[in-house]
Formats: C-alpha cells, sequence, structure tokens
C-alpha cells in the first residue's frame, strides 16, 4: 500500500495525528528505567523491550511512530531498531525512521535501500543539500513516503537556513551584481520547500496528498505557516513538540482546513512521561499512554479533528 | 594523537595525499570480484575480507582510507566496517568515515558517539544544514576531525548549494527588502565555507591546520580554488577523482603552497581498477595497487611534493 494514502487512513481511523519518536536514551536519570536496563543485558534486548512496552500502549491512539536511528547506532543496537519496526507492522502502525541521510546519486541508492529493505520503514527523513540528485533513489521507492528537512527545530537552525537567497528571476548568473533591483528574496528554508513543491509536480496523488512531505519544527510556527501555503500536497513532519517547548496552539498552522497534513512528533515527552507525571518507572508505558491522550485532545482541538 | 596532526605526519612520511575509498558495491559486474562473493557466504566476511586485500595493497602508499557508510548499511555489514576500520589501525591509516549525519544537538551527539566510539573513526563527514548546534557534538571529540559539506560533487548540487545568499550587513531584516542595492550576493556554499571558517577560529592549529576540515568535490575546481582561500586553517578532503570525471590538474587548487591541505578521495576507481586495466578478478589488490601509485604520481606532480 501506499504510504500517504495508508497514512490518512489511519488518521482518519484513529483521529490521531500523533507521531511517538523512540529515541531511546539510557545515559542519565529519567530515561530507560533502570530497572529494565538491570533485568536485560544488551543494548539490543534493553531497548527492542522498552520500545514494545510503548507500542503496546500506544498502538491504539496513534497512526505513526518515528524511531531516530541516531541512537540505535549509538548504542550498536539495529537489531533494536529492526525489531521496533517489525512490531510496529504487527500492529498496524506505519514507520518513518528519522535517519536524514543525504549524498550522491549513487550512494543514495544504498542508503534508499538500508532503509526501506535493510531496517524496513515505510518513509524516512532526507536531508537534501545535495539537490535532486540525492532525493530522486528515495523517491523511486514509489510505495514509500520520504520528508525533506525544510526548518530545523534547533536553535541554530537560523544560521543556515535562515539566510536570504537571492532568486534570480531570467537574470543571467553573469549580469546579477549588477541587477540587485530586480532581486527577489527568500529565505533558504523558503527556497528549500519550493524545491520541494517542484521535485513533487509530478508524483501521484491520493486524496489531494503525494509521497513527498517536508519536516519543520513547531518550535518556528510562523514559518510553518509559510510552508503550508507552498506545499499543498505535501504532509508536513513537525517535530518539537513537549520537550523541545513547542505546544498544541504552534503546530495548527501546519494542518489544512480538513485537519489534514501534518503529524505531530514528540519523543521525549512521551517515552520518559513517567518522570513528569511522577510514575514509578514500572509504569512509563501508562504515563506514555496518558500523555498520547491529552497529545490527541490538545491538538485534535486545534485542529478540528 | 590529534587528527590532523598525524594526517600531516602520514603524508609527509608517505610522500601522498590519496585517500581510498572503500564504498564495497556487490550489485553489478566489475565491483567486488565473483569468486569472493562465491568463496564467502555472508556479506560482513565478503566485504572484511575485500578490503582487507585493498588495505594490504594500499596501507604503505597512502595516509589514509574513507568508507561510505551507506554501502555498509545497505548489505547490513557494520560488522565489516568496524572490522575493516580496526584493521586500517593496524597498518597505520587514518580513518574517515563517510557518514554525512546531521541532526539537532542531543541527536548529534548520539551521531558523534557512533561515528567515533562505536565504529571507531577518526574523523567522519557532516551536513551542517543545522548550523552550529548539529556540528558542535563532532567538535566536542577534540582529537577527531570533522569535514563540513560545503560544494558536493555531484551535478545537481547547484540547485541548491549554488542559489545567491543575500548577505545582510547591519541591515536588521524588517528593512531588507527596501534596502537591496546594499545586499551583497554570494552563494550558499561559499557563505557554508565562511560559517565554517567563523566556527573554526577558535580551533588549536597543528603546523597551521585545525581538525575542522570541508569537502568541496574534484569535479568543481574554481569553486575549490575560492573555498581555498577562504579557508586558510582547514583541510578539504576532494571527491570525485577517476570515476566521476575529476582530473589531477582539477584538484591543485585545494591545495597551498607547501603541497599540504587537501586529500584526494578515490573509491571506484581504485577499488575496482582491475576492471579498467583489464587484469583478472584475482588480481584486484594488485590493479588497485597500481592505480594508487599512477595517482600520487598525477597528483604529487600537480601540487608539488
Amino acid at each position: 500500500m501506499i504510504f500517504v494514502e495508508k497514512l490518512i487512513e489511519l488518521i482518519k481511523e484513529k483521529k490521531s495525528v500523533v507521531c511517538m519518536g523512540l529515541d531511546p536514551r539510557m545515559d542519565n536519570d529519567g530515561q530507560i528505567p533502570k530497572y529494565l536496563i538491570d533485568n536485560f543485558n544488551k543494548p539490543n534486548e534493553i531497548i527492542t523491550e522498552f520500545n514494545k512496552s510503548l507500542i503496546d500502549n500506544a498502538y491504539d491512539l496513534i497512526p505513526i511512530i518515528k524511531p531516530q536511528i541516531a541512537f540505535y547506532e549509538k548504542y550498536d543496537a539495529l537489531t533494536a531498531l529492526k525489531e521496533t519496526i517489525n512490531y510496529a507492522h504487527k500492529k498496524d502502525l506505519l514507520v518513518i525512521l528519522d535517519s536524514k541521510r543525504n549524498d550522491i546519486g549513487s550512494t543514495s541508492e544504498a542508503y534508499a535501500h538500508s532503509n526501506f529493505k535493510v531496517y524496513g520503514a515505510d518513509a524516512c527523513t532526507v536531508n537534501a543539500y545535495f539537490g535532486i540528485d540525492g532525493v530522486q533513489p528515495f523517491l523511486d521507492y514509489i510505495d514509500k513516503g520520504v520528508f525533506i528537512l525544510v526548518k530545523t527545530s534547533n536553535p541554530s537552525s537560523r544560521e543556515f537556513q535562515n539566510l536570504f537567497t537571492a532568486e534570480m528571476r531570467g537574470i543571467p548568473d553573469t549580469q546579477i551584481e549588477t541587477t540587485a533591483k530586480e532581486i527577489k528574496l527568500e529565505r533558504n528554508y523558503i527556497y528549500m520547500a519550493r524545491l520541494v513543491n517542484k521535485w513533487g509536480k509530478n508524483l501521484t496523488d491520493f486524496s489531494g496528498y503525494h509521497n513527498l512531505g517536508v519536516v519543520v519544527g513547531a518550535t518556528y510556527p510562523d514559518e510553518l505557516k509559510r510552508i503550508r501555503e507552498i506545499l499543498k500536497n505535501s504532509f508536513i513532519l513537525i517535530p518539537g513538540y513537549g520537550a523541545q517547548g513547542a505546544q498544541a496552539k504552534d503546530i495548527k498552522y501546519g494542518f489544512k482546513s480538513e485537519g489534514l497534513g501534518g503529524i505531530v512528533n514528540s519523543s521525549r515527552s512521551i517515552m520518559f512521561a513517567y518522570h513528569n507525571k511522577n510514575y514509578p518507572p514500572e509504569k512509563f508505558g501508562k504515563a506514555a499512554r496518558e500523555e498520547i491522550i491529552d497529545m490527541n485532545k490538545k491538538i485534535n482541538k486545534e485542529i478540528g479533528i
């Protein structure tokens, strides 16, 4: 089944646009509970056990999960990643692998294969600094979803992404310096959104959306609004809810009038909800479930589903 | 030992600036020889055997190797990656892991750990679309090297990297649209080089170079020249030699007068040299060695070492 088609079906069925991020952290207090680390010896086992419990508590409430591959690489636990994705599929959840891979075409082919065939994801995130060469191999998997980084949620995202790009309309490169007044100024992230719009032009739509989406941080609501206007047929993956500071009111501009067009990711606020809610570590699954129910309620009120 | 210090030592000792890319490909003719694929059952074993033979034939001629992690992920062969890096270290070679990782700070921390501690690389490549937040966790490993993507070797790199960035000198954001004439225009990749220059300002130098380098494709010699002028204390990793079309004369602008400041990567032209030289597959190591000797000769003539 086509990624975006299935995503829309699950959003409508579960009345939820929440994506549960699965970024296992074992280093500090308030992360994977110590009793799990003690009971299971190896990172692969600890993480698989933790993730399965979270999925058991969440699968009927949400359409999709998003494992961040960096943490599986950190703990040398890619087996846990594969088992998590496999388990999520059994529970009828979709999976975005957050890998942000990027390279020249022939290397991106290898990354697309690893993301979709080795790890088994339904979609992944891609950094498009290389241009279409590095993106096309992912789009060649026509049933899979691809989310291009446009405006990221971190504070220093402004350093490069917010630079003003001088768009040249029909002016040869050699005359640019002398014709500055004719230049239309836009920020880099807006130009990236426009590139995505161009790349998506010939993709097949399902209920008004195609498989090429973007990533825009919930921490930047004004930017989210601008990008929603540019990309009418793309889903927006919106990270940064919760631990990174964004709230339900910040994400509403990522959605279209029918309440579709966005998915809102939260990782730490769900996974480690037991800490904020002062539950004993053994109740981490229950705490995560309550946090998701709360997120669904707050977000659905804002987007009107 | 500090990455850049060791790199300079090995370049002088071996009189070579060649980096051997190790991007194992098993899909088509002219790649990893069929007899190896038949003799060794599993990708981890096939790739480890192939890489070790290449290292045996190359280690006395070059300072450094660069495995491209995408191919190890594609074949689910990260054990081969770790064994290759470990073996290269035994042969006194440095290792750049070509991973182009990128994310928000707390996630980049996990990537830096995996690149340097799990896989064991001495340096890695990083995509800096996120700004300094996503780069700093790599720089925090003060003995390791970091190479930021500036101008990549692929054809569509122009699509985003060559956009003109309108640099605002002391003009508030709100007045920008009305003061277009005061704007200084530069391309995105130049601005990225300037960011790298800024981030490198406080790093410790060894013989005039610090651990923060950049990646600039050999396929763009004019851009290489510009970037060399901006980044006086950075090593430039120059990919694209050979299979991607660049020759020895194209890379000379990446070097400073003493013949230092650059390393030239070739992957396919070395690994699969037996094919171009019409050697039997069993002679792939000998063919690779001859190709490296040829590269050293041609490049050293251009850069004057």
